[in-house]
């Protein structure tokens, strides 16, 4: 016989899911415990949710396939929200498997007892509560076929303890991916007129267009036409450096992406959304489409995306070959370690191949000009704004790529929310090199305050700005959730420690000490 | 003028608010800056959102007066959502302030942009999105009174940027806050002569009647008519100690929980739910009401059950005393620590009037019999299950009670939840001593795997429960976080280490290095 949890993970599996990454309680023993019964699942443990779900995300980006996750109840789906905020943003395919009290349970309201299906709702994707074993297998092969259409999203399966270890669980065979659809020929014949009419025109990619294959076709466009192509401010999966075409991201700042928009006579959006501000500033505009500018859009949500900018370049640029950026490196620098000398380092070192999970924030503001000629490597970004998702998203990289070099590139603040995916880089032995940004302040935040007007703060508002008293050292704490780490001060330390990480297996940790921005 | 961060801080203050535990972002830069024009308003900075929720927890327990945070969005609400969980359980008075994109803003789906109504919903408390700043003082004021009524609540205020930062904000005076209702004289006289008839009775009290004054009413019905008094498992606050009637609380496993009420006639149940297993076991019921017992509510939600319990100590023992515990403390017991000794260190060496975050799962089973005449102290317990509580709870306590003792006893697999409340409690110099019980296993997992009939689990399955290899080294993390800290692996180490950490101003780590229980 065959329990609710074992049919459930025998299809997740048939389904071409093969890792999960767990934080699982009480209720979902037997999930656990069928672990042992379909070996070929891998089961990856973190210490808290928004690790689980910020590692299925870096699988996810990396893999093209869900990963799933196990979290225990309405709590452990709350820890794990502002992770999967992110990959809903990313649009990543995800199966998070929830457990839940026994059915009959439920109406006594034990302590841990909440609504769970509001807090899955909240992910903006699928949700099913699990009813019968008999059905399992089949709600499980849909979550999965949910997770990886086009485009991809969070599917919730609610699993209720007395279902999971009850017998009679069906497993079921993987049911049919609702892929992307395909270009509409219309409307890539309209913008490739357009383009041919000189006006200025900015092409913004984002989505899967980020990839390699996206970037050659924008390029051929913008070659042949004119046409300012950008990527997104913060793209799931940007491939660069030496071999593909250079590319800038939008800015961050509004003021920054307003300068690299102004002018425009026409913007077009293949993959991204139309672009807004992160926040709201007082006076200032919410949408950063130039006044006056027509908005295109290549491609509506589902449709093939890169197939659509390769049909647009086959119209506007037959003949034309994409334009790869040379291989070029940065000089390595010396001296004391500041924002704008640290990403020298990375670009003057950074191995073939690595993924940069990137969550630098403002002391990582020149990082793109200091790699752009590097090896050819993959940069993950924070698709939502949730921080807390740079050093998850590594894990879950690492997982998927055992074989490339995985560098979470971390801001001090931002670490301190999930700092103990640490821990489970030890325990799987990753090969991730950990960069942690020291600057001991909330920087941005210094930044944002004057920002929207509100000046430049007293003592108790800058106080909360700031991190040190006490300075946080992350060289400490890294060696105390089992990650070798050392501290550099200047460019030489950073140099040799870095080599030296990303030259031997396993995790490590720089603590480097730099100035803050402001 | 008045911008509407001012006129709600300034409501707050005059609504009796005077701590705020903050992790702010862009959209709370004004609300931060009006900490400046607000100077009797304390700004707490914490790291992690389930920290400012827990902290504010902790707060409230001790004050009985609601602590307001700050949160970010709906991705910071959603981080703080856990403790939010166990603040709901425990009934505590709590004021969320969460940020949102300005009224405008908010169309543009900007990256961080989630809906926040239905994560506040899930508090099952207060919600108001503020509309006005010409409004923004009254709605501050209802809140504050809505998460200070009988029973105490979550209540969240959902503040705009723009309602923030614009001028016009207009504060308002503390709103009525509805009271605890009186005793139903009728239900009292009738519990009063079931008591009377002598058939075995449990009477099981909680919530505020956990607290001295209820305890010795129970105690003087339990010593007049045979009843036997038992405190809810997880109670909000629970006085105890030498001087206090002496009282068991319900245990945690449903065996002992039904061995504690096997046999009763009548179980009547005073600011506690009637008992439930915590979680479902195939085959074992999940109400722990005796078969064929009469359950009897004192005082129904919202009535005053501490003067309940009085009422009926006037009728049933009008002329009974309680009965104090005696002091009376465990040897200092000598050699490796476990999970039988440790306890007895605490229990011979407790301060005076000391305040025990107690979050030590199965490593803390043999506390309570440890500390039993220890002198008189506060322990603060799981009230809702949710795991990553007691450092973020210790923190609030110590800001809420700045000349007593706090002990955060703290489990090893939940601290890593919230474990940047070391930090915090570094910043404030907190009085908190931390003892960590490092025995390297989810270990009440290894128990609850084989009580829901999953078996002994195979090495996957055990390795999804073992949180050795590798080990942490808490008191590492500790001191990355500046707080100082000690390893200790005997009795001996830990009651001289204990000594001076009580002693000495400030927070300390006591990394304790048990075997785990299974």
């Amino acid at each position: 016989m065959t329990t609710g949890a074992q049919a459930l993970m025998t299809t997740l599996l048939d389904s071409g899911v093969r890792v999960c990454f767990a934080n699982p309680g009480t209720s979902e023993m037997h999930f656990v415990a069928a672990l042992d019964d379909v070996p070929e699942m891998r089961g990856v443990l973190c210490l808290f949710e928004g690790v689980v779900t910020g590692a299925a995300d870096g699988y996810a980006r990396m893999t093209g396939t869900p990963a799933a996750t196990l979290l225990h109840l309405g709590a452990g789906l709350g820890n794990g929200l502002a992770n999967l905020h992110n990959a809903r943003r990313a649009r990543v395919p995800l199966v998070n498997v929830i457990g839940d009290h026994a059915t009959y349970h439920k109406q006594y309201d034990a302590p841990l007892e909440s609504d769970i299906e509001p807090l899955a709702e909240w992910t903006h994707g699928w949700v099913r509560r699990i009813s019968d074993g008999t059905t399992i297998g089949t709600d499980t092969a849909e979550a999965v076929a949910a997770a990886q259409a086009t485009p991809g999203r969070v599917a919730n399966l609610i699993l209720p303890a007395d279902i999971s270890w009850s017998e009679g669980g069906v497993p079921a065979a993987p049911a049919g991916v609702a892929g992307a659809t395909a270009p509409d020929r219309a409307t890539v014949q309209q913008i490739a007129e357009m383009l041919r009419s000189g006006e200025r025109a900015v092409l913004l990619i984002g989505g899967p267009a980020a990839g390699e294959r996206g970037q050659r076709a924008a390029d051929r466009i913008a070659a042949a036409t004119g046409a300012t192509p950008l990527v997104e401010t913060f793209p799931v999966r940007h491939t660069r450096g030496a071999g593909v075409p250079a590319m800038d991201r939008l800015g961050y700042l509004a003021e920054a992406a307003q300068a690299q928009l102004d002018g425009a006579a026409h913007l077009i959006v293949a993959g991204a959304a139309a672009p807004v501000s992160f926040f709201a500033y007082p006076g200032k505009a919410s949408s950063l489409v130039p006044e006056g500018a027509q908005l295109h859009t290549l491609a509506e949500t589902g449709v093939d995306v890169v197939a659509a900018l390769e049909e647009l370049a086959g119209l506007v640029a037959p003949d034309v070959e994409p334009r790869p950026a040379p291989a070029a490196v940065p000089e390595l620098p010396s001296g004391p370690l500041d924002a704008a000398n640290w990403v020298q380092v990375i670009g003057a070192l950074l191995p073939e191949n690595a993924i940069i999970s990137d969550e630098t924030n403002t002391s990582g503001l020149l990082l793109p000009a200091a790699t752009a000629g590097s090896p050819k490597h993959d940069v993950l970004t924070l698709t939502g704004g949730a921080i807390g998702q740079g050093l998850p998203v590594a894990v879950g990289a690492a997982v998927a790529e055992p074989d490339r070099p995985v560098l979470a590139l971390q801001a001090d603040g931002s670490a301190a929310y999930t700092i103990s995916a640490l821990w489970t880089m030890a325990r799987e032995n990753l090969n991730v090199t950990v960069v942690l940004l020291n600057n001991h302040a909330y920087a941005i935040l210094r930044l944002e305050l004057s920002r929207t007007g509100a000046g430049n703060g007293g003592p108790k508002a800058n106080e909360l700005l700031d991190l040190a008293r006490p300075d946080m050292d992350f060289a400490g704490i890294a060696e105390g959730f089992g990650v070798p780490a050392t501290v550099a001060n200047t460019c030489e330390e950073l140099a040799e420690q870095f080599a030296a990480a990303v030259a031997a297996p396993g995790p490590h940790l720089i603590d480097a000490r730099i100035p803050p921005l402001l």
